[in-house]
């Protein structure tokens, strides 16, 4: 029970204690999964660790393998769901830069059809071989499957 | 090898092979990572399975799970990387219509910073409690972890 106490100004928290009502779709002992109340089209869902954890820095590989094995579960589920749905995005938000808002870490999974208004707005880039080759080797050198180096420069 | 041996006519598959090169930035037996050719910024990178699946109804939940597996621990190295990175956004496009361009399954890792021109276009809805509970049966009623129920109506 204390480990799900939650944070008492957490929204996301306040629907895992059952404080605040939601459309559940799925619930486990770690995860749970609701209806977006302000969807980008109806189906839209979101799945969250029901422990509060404001991001990916804040869950470990096992949490986060299992966040994903229920999104597998719930983007299949919505396909036959009988909403308009021909296909899925799943989508996460991981800091404010990246336009998350609720900072109890959500992974969006919603219906997509040919003729909706989702658009991404990207400028995609050209970017050299070795340029590539050199942005590679910074994210393999940070590489770390174990312990915590937040915080290590 | 015969596994890996991929869709002659796949890019992805090619990358897995070999035959097509690639910035290389992870890689275990089931999956692997690199940086995508066409980047939203310094960063952006791709990660997928080897096997070629074009999508997450043909992947089991194994392998979902250690593909995010993976997704987590390279959004935390693109965080300490050096290159620009105050967010993170993941991003999977599954079908078509939800803007999927490659069909080898792939997941969007890419960073994010407050002054970058990356934006969802989206028309957020307004959905009472009794709609998004019909919507919440509806996908409950398809929740199945086991077998393959596609094509059941
Ligand atoms: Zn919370
Ligand atoms: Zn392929």
């Amino acid at each position: 029970m204390e480990l799900f106490a939650g944070d008492p100004a957490c929204a996301f928290c306040g629907i895992v204690s059952g404080r605040v009502p939601a459309s559940r779709v799925y619930e486990d002992e770690l995860v749970l999964s609701f209806m977006d109340i302000h969807p980008a089209a109806p189906g839209d869902l979101l799945v969250i660790p029901k422990v509060h954890a404001a991001g990916l820095e804040d869950i470990d590989e096992a949490l986060m393998a299992h966040l994903f094995r229920v999104v597998h579960l719930l983007a299949r589920a919505l396909r036959r769901s009988g909403l308009p749905c021909e296909g899925v995005n799943v989508f996460l938000a991981d800091g404010e830069a990246a336009d998350q808002t609720v900072f109890h870490l959500h992974v969006h999974v919603f219906p997509r059809t040919t003729d909706d208004r989702f658009r991404l707005e990207v400028r995609w880039q050209e970017r050299s071989r070795a340029a590539l080759d050199h942005d590679a080797a910074l994210i393999r050198a940070r590489l770390n499957r174990g312990g915590d180096r937040r915080g290590t420069p």
